[in-house]
């Protein structure tokens, strides 16, 4: 399947409100997971059932659901009722080769975004959709496999002390929002290291192994910026939007936000640049060896072309050539190819040819 | 006639309300389908004649009129009065070379759009200009050809229990242009794929095939972005104008058609850099194997130069050349050209040229 | 004299309202002709002398006057007072060599664009500036060599139900600007046809006449491109300034000049990039047949080099060289030769070395 | 020292309005002109000691204070007094190494402006720091070198019936930079010129000098670009601020400044664009020159190749070679070489080699 | 590590208040100096303990502290209290990758800006980030090590009669960051006129030495670029958010500030443009000077070649050769040799391939 856009031709044409899984299964079970605190106490559950969940949002406290897995439908069906949220916000979280974008809905606040997972074996990028609904005091969050990436938000959470505790569900939701951009940061830092080692070894040798990670690096570079640019925008509309479900106060942090992914995709750009700098220097190198290889062997092969030619003239069949018949006549041909083939080799010493 | 822009000297300096055909006929019959539906009822009927249609608008019912080939004038000069729409709009509709656009009339919205089509030989795109007229209950589309692009939606209208039977014309038109857009998305997924797929190929064989197909996928892709881009453009404003036939609930949806439609333009980018990046990678490989062969050809050829030269020396007719009559001249000879031959292999591939 | 931009020593400090020609003369005749018409009457009359020229507003009718011809500068001096404009207009109209450009006057507004010529040698556009005064009731154009451009217009003022005979001076306006819109998106399109033409010609030959056509069709383009881009600033402005000059009627009509010279850049800027793509496959075509034949002729080449070796052995004089006793020795170093040579070929077909 | 941008250490950190000359000194003499004007009457002086300068601003008439060399010290700190101007604006007319801006003072205009000196060399340009300073009723120019290009405008001054005596000191500045921009303009058109003369070069000769000049005129492209486009902006917010010291009716003509400095530039990117498929061209002519000779020497030296090989095999010293007993064994080998040469050359030919 | 982007995957998730020092320790001591003034009086102390540190605001002086050195976590987690602002200040301050920005916090404005160190080394490029926390009556500013690039405002401050005593923190903090910014200024002047150099030493000859200078440049050049333009951004905010910590007279030092920043940015994409030119130009060199090469080796192989056959003929060993029994054949031989050679050379001077 195509990684850049992915589009499957029979959902063409289906209601934007129904509730049918656009992604690929990347789990097999779901997780529910109930996180309740206010400044004095924090208690976390374990959701078996969605009937279970009554009454998201308490008074007093703020109330954060992650669900991971998203391919259960029938869960997925009962969701818009027990969450008081519309059918449409659903069939968005489900749609997860959906672009970043914040849309604001009548009762909450829409986020989506990317979370990128760099696989072990160096350069290659997998992409999760991670969607936020920010609701008077609820924070849900969808993710399409289970993970630990919101684990250190969890543990400051336990810290009764933290400021954390103290503010709502906007805060919680910048704190994750935070751990997601701050991943594409170390992601680029990573790549980045790799490109920047390339420099020595591109002076070293150019050979093809190095071209096929510079075009290995620079397809990835495309990758993440196409995941993280519309980031970028989502986080200047987030915002502009001056959205009732962002309190005053915790704006400050989300144009912090702004100044990192900022950051991140300036970076991007310029490792861009740098990766087209190396792939000029790679060819400057090869075509600057192959020009020294093909010189020496002309330079050699013309040496000999005259040597050559003064044995093929004493080599003809002339009855009268005076020369063969001199005693020295032998000796004296090797002495003057010896010459010509020094005093070439000067010239072209000289001449810089060699 | 050119691809990317058409224009027709004849049709200089005529008024923008004349009424004549500007593109290519490309069906022979023409097809007027009425829908008609609400909550409770839906009625599908084919106008044989346009005389049978008055009153297009019908209170508490949205009235969908959908009319495949636009080559019939007779029927044309009297749309305007039949549907009470100013003749400039059925002048718009006639120039299908025209680009997407959005207008707001006295008593209507204009929306053109490119659907596009991808023909069965693999890489070939055609585009068909789609126009849509909304106006109070009634949507009016205009279509080129007949065709079957927006049969799910007819089938969705067939469900009674569906939104779309609750919601009004701004709201069809809106699951109309969804269709077009997500058609868009499914067509650079595939175009996409194969793009994606030219990778591996390259890195077996660099063959002419590969080149001319990614010249054919560069050319599609800018016919595509040229086809594409004015419809993001009309998407944009469409949102920004504001327009009262556009109800502020559906205007969600739209916003959605913005973000699909930029998703699709930011990945045409992509593939587009990709493209590049590919050519370059071609081009390397070309180079890179002809340097080889010409290398091999040249290291071989420098190593009989300096035998044959020894030959040469011998074959000369001097009287008195004292190896000439050594019994084991000629041996020591052949042993000292194999070794002069053995040892320029060795000093070749020390210095990695062969 | 540099046609992208051109500039006159001598015309640097002038003050902006004096009245000196600044272009080229173009034609030797100057022709004034007045086109007068309302609903119910149309009046066409060639003004012999600008002293004739009396009361050009005339209540109830729209007045046009068509200035042909601008290098007599008595009449151009007494312009300003007969019409009742500002000298500096008149300076403006004289600079033919002026960018596009809108400005609204106290008593008028001024729209300066550039016609396009057609050349018949193919490739070879030359402009020509065009200026329209709107005022109340009266349009006033000014061309610099008399020609036909305006002839549909004058067509369709002869007939009385036209729409055009019912609007006043701005609309008469907009359909002439609307004819040099549609001239430049003509222009664009048969450029565009012969650079599409190119494709298949580079992929049967790639000769030195298709780079030729490639660079000539390539600068024509940054030349349309000059003359175009401007003119689309213009009418954004023209739009975007709500002047008191245009209708609020008419407006909708200038929005369409507006799609319609974006659409004329979108494929200009399209064919800049087939172009560039064109030129990209000519130098891959051009290498790609010089790699063939260098490739072949070096393979031939290298294969006589053994052969020739093997014949220079035995052509050395060396007095013991049993083989040349040998019956069939010279047979068998044929024979040996032509083996030598068969299985190289095979080798090198096998390579996929020719 | 750097062309491009020009800095010295030992200005870092100095505060804003410390008056030192931070240019070079380009003319050795100081001239202070007064020119004071109304319809009526024009008075022209010269100004000895700056002590003779007092009220600067006479009513009813317009006042302009040309200062052509910075570099007297003793003056400049003098003049805040006398000219009732803030410090921190000698101080940045002494900065010549400025970028053109615009800057609204308390009581005073301030516009900073390159003038282009095109050196007698053909394409060395230098730039000169001019500064307008716009008060009730007085300009105040600032000239780093004593020069004639305000001449045109003095000449006006003189013609009492000139629109000039009547307008006031915004309008004087206006007809100043105007002269400086028509400059840029005729600048452009010099280059242009030559630029668009190469094309012709090209086709006849691609030689080293071609190449250089190309490069020259590209470099001196970019330098202009860098002194121009920076005078765009700052007429930009010059129309833009809506100063006090500009009148509204002045700003028709300041209008008029933008579209020719927009019309300079976009010449200015035409030529870049130019220059670089001109750059594209040599490297196709020079690289098919290249080709063809190596391809005639190539094929030159195939042909020889089997003839020499013959030649060897009968130059072989076999006892049992039959050929060489045949009476016409010579010339039948010489007419065989010579088919077989024959041959291959009408092969090439066909081939399209040669 | 990364030189472009800095992460640490243990800082992922972290409280934006928590003190955490993020980036290398730079200097071993810290050092904390208070300088404060008014009109009258001035005084300089150093800091031992922050406990020493109470009522940082004194009315009718102006207070700076200044912190060198920011390893010291202790002194970090007490500054919030002791300075009186938020602990997410001290944060920010504590990520030294952060990107220059400026945030209105509700007692106080946050300005981050990178100074560049220029290494001895020729072209290395460190940088340093510097925090200044404009306060009411109060500026503190943070840098990384102990330096002195702050000097020259310490000695306008021992002079009495400098305007910067009579003005506040605001003035203050311009002319401090006005010293960063003429450091840019500074360092991209050094590396342009390094830049400019070249372009001589690329006329005398093209070796890789000067290759590996460009790519160098260009790698600082990207680096610079990195570091300067988020800062341009930041003034452009910092002019736009108007501030209540920044004077309205001040904001005319702030758009200087601007319009130096514009120029450096400006100069620094000049110098990247002359450096891809020159990249181009060396290529050129090299392609010319190996091109030469060759052609001559060619054309000097080619002359041989008919010589050689021509001995070739000679030597061949038919019985019946007559020109091998002419007393003069082997002269005339060579003569003929002599003649052919000089007739190419002849014929290839002509067609100037030698």
């Amino acid at each position: 399947m195509a990684r850049f856009i992915k589009s499957n031709k029979e959902f063409i044409g289906i209601s934007p409100d129904s509730i049918r899984f656009r992604g690929e299964k990347k789990t097999d079970s779901t997780l529910i997971k109930l996180t309740r605190y206010n400044e004095n106490s924090l208690s976390e559950n374990t959701i078996g059932e969605i009937e279970d969940l009554t009454d998201l949002y308490k008074p007093g406290f703020t109330s954060w659901l992650n669900i991971d897995g998203l391919h259960d439908m029938d869960l997925m069906r009962q969701l818009p009722v027990n969450l008081d949220i519309e059918p449409v916000i659903i069939s968005e979280v489900l749609n997860t080769h959906a672009r970043p974008k914040v849309i604001e809905y009548d009762n909450c606040l829409y986020i989506g975004l990317k979370m990128l997972h760099y696989l072990g074996d160096g350069i290659t990028i997998k992409t999760e959709n991670i969607v936020f609904v920010v609701k008077e005091g609820v924070l849900i969050t969808f993710q399409e496999r289970t993970g630990d990436v919101f684990d250190p938000v969890r543990e400051r959470l336990k810290n009764a002390k933290k400021r954390i505790r103290r503010l709502g569900a906007d805060y919680l939701a910048f704190t994750l929002i935070d751990i997601i951009i701050d991943n594409y940061t170390y992601l680029i830092s990573r790549i980045g290291q790799d490109i920047e080692t390339l420099d020595e070894k591109l002076l070293r040798s150019a050979n093809d192994d190095i071209l096929h990670q510079i075009n290995k690096f620079k397809s990835e570079l495309i990758y993440l910026h196409k995941s993280i640019l519309p980031g970028k925008e989502m986080i200047y509309h987030l915002i502009k939007m001056d959205s009732e479900y962002i309190n005053e106060d915790s704006l400050v942090h989300y144009r912090e936000l702004q100044s990192n992914i900022n950051h991140a995709v300036d970076s991007l750009n310029n490792y861009k640049e740098i990766l087209s700098s190396q792939l000029n220097i790679y060819h400057t190198q090869v075509s600057s060896r192959l020009n020294d290889v093909m010189k020496f062997l002309t330079v050699f092969s013309v040496i000999f072309i005259p040597l050559t030619f003064i044995a093929g003239i004493y080599g003809t069949n002339f009855v009268h050539i005076p020369e063969l018949h001199y005693k020295l006549g032998y000796p004296v041909m090797l002495v003057a190819m010896a010459i010509i083939a020094v005093g070439m080799l000067v010239y072209f010493k000289r001449k810089r040819w060699i």
